[in-house]
């Protein structure tokens, strides 16, 4: 085992736009596990538009990153040290091990997964990504057969697995996604309507999509397309907020969409928020589901890996300005 | 019976703040009802917030009022003729009777109500207001017993039931009311802190009144205080939309809160809108609970009533710049 650990620190909150020079990569001493931890290898770094978030000096749902420390991250990796009983070396676990070769944890925040071909769909199609489209859809958004689903960032990891799990539950799909080579590949993957948000007004394309309205529409965006998306809602209808990446990475906090909330009184809408992490109780429920899909072909899982722990700030920047196509993430040690 | 039937015309639709001069009485004969309607005697018509946005040429949850129209309003009345065999004469019923003297209606739209002493409280305590106040707290709210309560438009009508309401099931309540006498009512009704949104900063105010965070937020007002309300809310908190009283006067809609959907994904948060009609298969239930704590002395009833069909458009003009405390309501015929 290499005596170093090479891990990524934010030097300082950005101020608007995220900048590859926010962070520096630095090398310390590989961690030594604590009773109850154990010492994990990073294999893959989740990159995600979230990361963004979690750099405003304001609490999300995890504490913010602070000035100085290590980036904060999802992680796939390999339990090479235990000093805890639930977890043995060879374990491949989920967690927040942040953006580093290694990470010393409690056994506590770590999830022990199945091993999958190829492993990196444990941060896809199978992983966070994969159960947040999962529950988002059939918990939050309570999808019932043959609705009609708008997802927007519908080319993005969550994006297209909510859309195809809107079709294999029957239900009709809208994709809203940023370039036409996003748009014809969500609809070689099923969605039955893809509006390009750059080049189209939004609002009139979904009026032309859903005539009758949207049952369940899925957020990962905020701002003016939940706005366009909040006015042809159904009576009754569910909106899930999974994210709102049109608003991370800016200096000030954006107005809310108009019609808020007396659109919803009028059309007794329902907004929620959620993290998959509260549905977690049930996530081999999901991991089930999800797996089964993939095999049988039915839902089509995208990976944008780059290669190296160098590549994760880069990875991140590029990420909210929309470079990605599917999961992004960054291999950081090569998998066995 | 008289031959003429006195009725209020919405002559434009106000661009901006309403204005008495938006209406005009006129006369015009008692109508003759159709097969399967009943020529109903309104005794009340109620005065509510919601009535300026009905004026919007958008469809709300009913048919926008056109100019040269009836003005619409929420009635009790008195069934004096019927070509219905579900409502005889003398019937008492709830319905969409309009600022007039007399209607035909469908008897499938109309109500019938229990008789109660005052006839009055089948308007406020246990009639659109009170249900408004139970079916959103506890069914839309899900309200449970030790949380933390806010309420807006407080010592309005159906603010003042919903805090309330919230009291007798063993909750802790805020108010949010625009003066300082109306404040000093909410605490003699039981709230526990009552706050004056014309002196004091709302977000400060609800910081220091609810330092763990509100549960349940029952919006009637949407604006700046819904935004300061939803930085407060706790993990999994809900949002009553129950109206946006602050947005209804104006001539242009005004941007939603920021923090949506950011925070609603962070905190977890659901808002979700409801019109009161939506829960009227129970309504007995409803109807049946609110009388017995009137009658237990534990729900405060406030009305406020004005004489004569004369003063329709005063009322509401005054209801919307919050002249009112508790009900307000037109009497429009006396009450035998």
């Amino acid at each position: 085992m290499p005596a170093t650990n090479r891990h990524w620190v934010l030097l300082q909150r950005p101020k608007g736009q995220l900048a590859e020079s926010d962070f520096a990569l630095r090398e310390s001493e590989v961690p030594t596990p604590a009773a109850g931890q154990v010492l994990v290898r990073n294999l893959y770094i989740s990159i995600d538009a979230a990361n963004r978030a979690w750099m405003s000096p304001v609490r999300t749902y995890i504490d913010p990153v602070e000035p100085g420390g290590v980036m904060q991250g999802q992680t796939l990796g390999e339990v090479v040290r235990s000093e805890n009983p639930a977890l043995r070396p060879g374990d491949i676990v989920e967690g927040m091990g942040g953006w580093q070769e290694y990470a010393a944890l409690p056994a506590r925040g770590l999830h022990r997964m199945m091993r999958v071909h190829p492993l990196s769909h444990l941060m896809s199609g199978v992983g966070v990504t994969g159960k947040t489209a999962y529950f988002g859809l059939l918990d939050v958004g309570q999808l019932r057969p043959r609705e009609t689903v708008v997802v927007s960032a519908a080319a993005g990891a969550v994006g297209s697995a909510a859309g195809q799990i809107a079709r294999i539950k029957s239900c009709r799909v809208v994709g809203i996604a940023g370039s036409a080579e996003k748009c014809r590949w969500l609809r070689e993957i099923g969605f039955d309507v893809a509006i390009d948000y750059k080049t189209e007004d939004v609002a009139q394309a979904l009026r032309a999509a859903c005539p009758d309205g949207i049952d369940v529409y899925f957020d990962n965006v905020g701002g003016p397309i939940l706005e366009a998306a909040l006015f042809q809602m159904r009576e009754r209808g569910r909106i899930v907020c999974c994210g709102a990446v049109s608003q991370y990475d800016t200096g000030s906090p954006a107005p809310g969409p108009r019609g808020i909330p007396g659109w919803l009184v009028v059309r007794r809408i329902r907004m929620e928020g959620f993290v998959v992490m509260d549905f977690y109780q049930r996530r081999r429920e999901a991991e089930h589901a999800l797996s089964r899909w993939i095999t049988e072909g039915r839902l089509v899982i995208r990976e944008d890996i780059l290669e190296g722990i160098e590549q994760a700030p880069r990875a991140l920047v590029g990420l909210l300005h929309g470079d990605n196509m599917g999961k992004r993430m960054v291999r950081v040690a090569p998998v066995v």
